[in-house]
């Protein structure tokens, strides 16, 4: 497989960790918006201008496109897929549909396959939820992220005027994530599962207040949520706050039929060290899937919910099915 | 979705009653090989004798085949998948080489689909462990399973002469489940990770001891395993364990690329109260997903991870997205 990465932050660098571990991966080259003359690859791979990509129609299979959902990527994805196959980690759950749809009409024009939403959390996390809800269609499911460092979060605060960094954390509530494993029924409103801590180094002279209003009314990111903003000092933020751990869980509580009271719990548990690692991690085995949904005719806009789970690794069914079923 | 039972034990009633659940599916009638004037389904549903199902090919879309790996499965799967789309829950891990071989060139003929080894493991238990690779190429897999009921160890029991009754337990040793929890490396034999427990009601004069070395030998099964058999009466049998519950865990603990070492957990844990009744309700998510593809002309023998998740529900792409994603 092909492969070339566009855009090249801690998400980039995190597919790039990945397709140099992959023997069936060949890392064609990362694209960056930055000046190339500055921009080094860990791996030794070529760096080359954004504006440069459409050159390499020919040379790449798939394309990891790497940007921040909120600005980037509802313009990058569908221009990209009109082009090439592309897998991005789009994770504003609220705008899915129009971003499904940009991208969707984009790839059909081209005969493209692009893969939307691919990650852990759009993405694995979703996976969960979807098979929980098979297995236990009468049921209630629960979902608690962090605790960690939310790069999605991080970035939307990041775009607020008068920010010049920003480290965003989401943590669960403890007592009630307790209650959801114990199989308890829990009936709390969406904000009382998480709480939100944003640290924010201020550019010189910005108004504070502004911002940490700005910061709580943003919609699908903390407005509603119980959110704590810290300002603090550009070394502080270098000294406490470099890592990008992360973690979730989904749980699903449910009766199945049959004599009396049938209970059964699923839950799926994540914890990284390193949120755009892992990410990076999983786009590569979804690129994968997305190159093979091409090579079956099967073009558009996909989600992780329309790849088979075996198109994801470079085994044989055969050998696929002797390692795990 | 019309879909029929062929076997009525406690699997056979599990798939009856998700059936009567799910507003999509209609419950064509039930295949037993007893005595069908001493049946009587548990919904109402026509009961009919195994015999009769040939006659039923054009008014059914989905067979759910419920048997016991050990002898069952291996002749009624094949047999089956040669007129209908068929479904079963094969759970002898090492020969589902064979039996994948005998559904898919007996599917293929007759232009079918037919998925084997669908329940919760293998199925629920084998996506985690393929995703979980996928996600993290480089770790370590654990898998436990119960405390908990085991079907399919209990059913070969019963194979063996001498045997009236029997209900094999598995247990996973706790100290090794909290070591892989908190992602440290256990390197123990396989047989290390569980205890195993069977109850067995002897045949009246019937030689235990030959029973207990049998069991002990019995190879997928108890070869290799600690494991502890004692004869109970059948009272006892009846007041002690007739609930069937059962549990499941996956964990894959891996390091992803980057600089330094960037540590990751993945885990999956299921509990059920009955692990006929939640396989049933799998069975008849993943009988759905079996009618779509053959829809799409995609013949001969299937398992879980050919299936889109999206196949699994009867919802709409978008529904999904918005519901899941």
């Amino acid at each position: 497989m092909r492969l070339a990465i566009y855009g090249y932050g801690n998400l980039g660098r995190g597919v790039e960790a990945a397709a140099t571990a992959a023997s069936d991966v060949s890392l064609v080259g990362i694209f960056t918006r930055r000046d190339v003359r500055k921009v080094r690859a860990a791996s030794g791979a070529e760096v080359f201008a954004a504006e440069e990509v459409f050159a390499f129609c020919d040379r790449v299979d798939v394309l990891a496109v790497c940007g921040g959902s909120a600005t980037d990527l509802p313009t990058m994805t569908p221009q990209l897929a009109s082009r090439f196959q592309v897998v991005d980690s789009f994770d504003t759950h609220a705008t899915i549909p129009a971003h499904f749809a940009a991208v969707d009409a984009a790839a059909r024009e081209g005969g493209h396959t692009a893969l939307i939403a691919a990650g852990w959390d759009p993405g694995l996390l979703s996976l969960a939820r979807l098979y929980f809800a098979a297995a236990l269609p009468c049921g209630k499911s629960y979902a608690f992220w962090g605790r960690g460092a939310s790069e999605g979060h991080s970035d939307a605060v990041r775009h607020i005027p008068g920010v010049k960094d920003a480290r965003a954390y989401t943590l669960p509530r403890e007592e009630v994530r307790q209650a959801v494993a114990a199989e308890q029924t829990v009936l709390l409103p969406a904000g009382a599962f998480h709480r939100r801590v944003c640290y924010v180094v201020a550019e010189a002279g910005a108004d504070t207040c502004r911002i940490e209003r700005e910061i709580r009314a943003l919609p699908h990111y903390f407005a509603g949520n119980d959110t704590e903003v810290h300002f603090i000092s550009e070394a502080e933020m270098a000294r406490e706050h470099a890592a990008l751990p992360h973690g979730g869980h989904v749980y699903r509580n449910g009766t199945t039929g049959g004599r009396g009271e049938v209970k059964n719990a699923l839950s799926l548990s994540l914890r990284t060290d390193s949120n755009p690692s892992l990410t990076g991690s999983l786009l590569l085995s979804f690129a994968r899937a997305v190159v093979r949904l091409h090579e079956r005719g099967e073009y558009g806009c996909k989600t992780v919910f329309d790849l088979p789970p075996a198109a994801l690794l470079p085994m044989a069914p055969a050998a696929l099915r002797e390692a795990f079923l």
